[in-house]
């Protein structure tokens, strides 16, 4: 049995997880759970599943007896002996040291908090060669990417090729766009999903962290990783290889696939909860080219990472905070890659060598924004 | 240098594959070249790439001095020593032979030929066995599933989806079907092929033989054998594995993506000659479901598949004859799947364990369909 530690249990990717390790239950047990702050959802999951460890990031009192309370709960689950896999969807900046310390002590992290890889990819990666821990994306892009590689070696693939599904604001003008409300940017077309994330799934700053994300994982030249809209979100990725040929991974829009295989990379177990995949129902597939200049945090984020150095976690720092803005009506729509770019200027090339120094940019990109842009 | 052997040189594939060995010519040394009648093409191929050994399969004089004539050239160019890969682009059951022999003599077989595969698969099987050779497709659909098979074991695999363009009468109605022409069912939409395998298109014959290829090359089982009509010809096949997640193969429809892989599969080298995926130029890909009772050699083609024994040959052989009698104007088009069907019910049970059985079901099944069918 191999032991798996769900870090943001409550949340979509996490009861996704549950759900498949229901079926999965021959294979996997469920060593500890971690939740934000949804308490009531915790509790009817640590019922059910009697994890060896219950965390809750939110202190405070009204818990069952047993949890452990407070922030260092996610680095306390993902280093227990009796935890393999550490699933990290945590939301945000929040995920990184319980990913850096799963890695550091030999695990798998089945990483949906692609915050983790974008603030910190140096560290991370030293930390998974230093543990020899290993991550494997969730993410259904990344996970589509790492499929359709399938052990190939890196020197073989020509391009990558992300799908973006283009979020509720595709076929919106630009004027459309100045004056797009929040209950608008909420409307993703075919994932359900976090609020923040549907958030950056209509700047395409969500795409823009995949990209750097595909970077990081994959090691491909940021010239080489191409983004194309694709609004039915059935291809969820795909590679070129150096011989023009390119691989697809298709299927309908669940997350139990790319969580699933996090776990059994490469190798693939049968799961009859998966319906069979039916592609005249998914017809017609159709594909546009993103606009650029209209959604500006997919550049941006590009521009980022070809930085390198802090300009990814400033990216994602001053991302973060704009959505939280945004998100208490205190900025407009545009106003979010506006703040990012405005953040790079500013603090994109603070140090980086460190975890605190990252930290600290992190922290100054967030000020930045709140400063500049709050209301 | 690997040295390789193209039979059938001149033809569609032949001429592909010729075109991609001039840029790979670091890697690929055309050893040998056989045709079967086009003299002044071979003659210019002899000339520009001076292999070994040039075979002309039809007798006669006229030919440069040190050509080998006649039918046998097949498997002498097959056999040779400084062969190590032998790319048979033979149409029909003419090609059979030279496989057998490239197979018991340890060598990859780039098989193009996929009626040696379905009216001999034990055969073929038992050759590559004794001999330690390989078959390696290179019809664009076995390629694409090999390719997202890619190293994985066949467990894994859940189902295999062929895609078929549908042919030039995919949206006909049956009452058209029963009065089309030859020179309509030579209208392929996508690709460029001979007239044999393009009339095979056309009745979905082409489609049976690879549904019975795809389950003797990748051990699947009928039942987990599908096929889909995608009249853009860009989703070239798809494997659904045991979790639920599809892969496909995309790019335009050009053969020499499988050419150049069943030289170099599992691995991969850089070809600039294949220029880049760009799926909006490719957009919509639809789907559809085969008309099964319009196109009834697609079921035919199945049903030998599953008897089994000299059934599969008696298809093969039973269509050859009938498409061959529909070249020449003497039946119509519905008629190639009703010989099929009547020399399945007269010859599709005949002894089938040697290659002198086989042959004989073959030229049973040829007979019945002149004898029946020729006006």
């Amino acid at each position: 049995m191999i032991g798996v530690a769900i870090l943001g249990s409550t949340g979509s990717i996490g009861t996704t997880a549950l759900r498949v390790l229901e079926r999965q239950h021959t294979r996997y047990r469920v060593a500890a759970l971690t939740a934000h702050s949804n308490k009531v959802l915790l509790a009817e999951q640590a019922t059910r599943w009697q994890p060896g460890y219950v965390g809750l990031v939110q202190d405070g009192s009204g818990h069952p007896a047993g949890w452990e309370t407070g922030p260092q709960c996610l680095v306390r689950a993902a280093q227990r002996d009796d935890v393999q896999v550490v699933l990290n969807s945590v939301v945000g900046a929040a995920g990184l040291d319980a990913t850096l310390a799963a890695l550091e002590r030999g695990k798998r992290v089945a990483l949906a908090n692609k915050e983790t890889l974008v603030m910190a990819g140096a560290l991370t990666q030293a930390a998974a060669k230093r543990g020899g821990g290993e991550i494997v994306p969730v993410d259904s892009e990344h996970s589509a990417i790492l499929q359709c590689i399938s052990g190939r070696p890196r020197s073989e693939v020509r391009r990558l090729i992300l799908t973006a599904s283009g979020g509720p604001f595709r076929s919106w003008t630009r004027a459309q766009l100045e004056s797009a409300t929040l209950a608008d940017a909420l409307k993703h077309p075919t994932w359900n999903m976090g609020r923040k994330i549907t958030v950056d799934s209509a700047t395409l700053a969500n795409k823009a962290l995949e990209v750097i994300e595909a970077h990081i994982l994959f090691g491909i030249p940021y010239e080489q990783i191409d983004v194309v809209v694709h609004p039915q979100s059935v291809v969820h990725s795909m590679v070129e290889f150096v011989d023009g040929s390119v691989l697809a991974q298709v299927g309908q829009p669940t997350m139990e696939i790319p969580v699933l295989y996090a776990l059994t990379h490469p190798e693939r177990v049968v799961d009859h909860g998966i319906s069979s995949f039916d592609p005249v129902k998914m017809s017609p597939l159709t594909f546009e080219p993103v606009r650029l200049d209209d959604f500006p945090a997919l550049a941006l984020g590009r521009e980022a990472g070809m930085a390198g150095g802090a300009a990814p976690a400033v990216f994602n720092a001053a991302n973060e905070a704009a959505v939280a803005l945004f998100l208490d009506g205190k900025i407009r729509f545009m106003e979010i890659p506006r703040a990012i770019r405005s953040a790079l200027d500013a603090v994109g090339g603070a140090p980086s060598e460190t975890r605190v120094a990252l930290g600290e940019a992190d922290a100054r990109a967030r000020a930045h924004v709140r400063e500049h842009f709050a209301c």
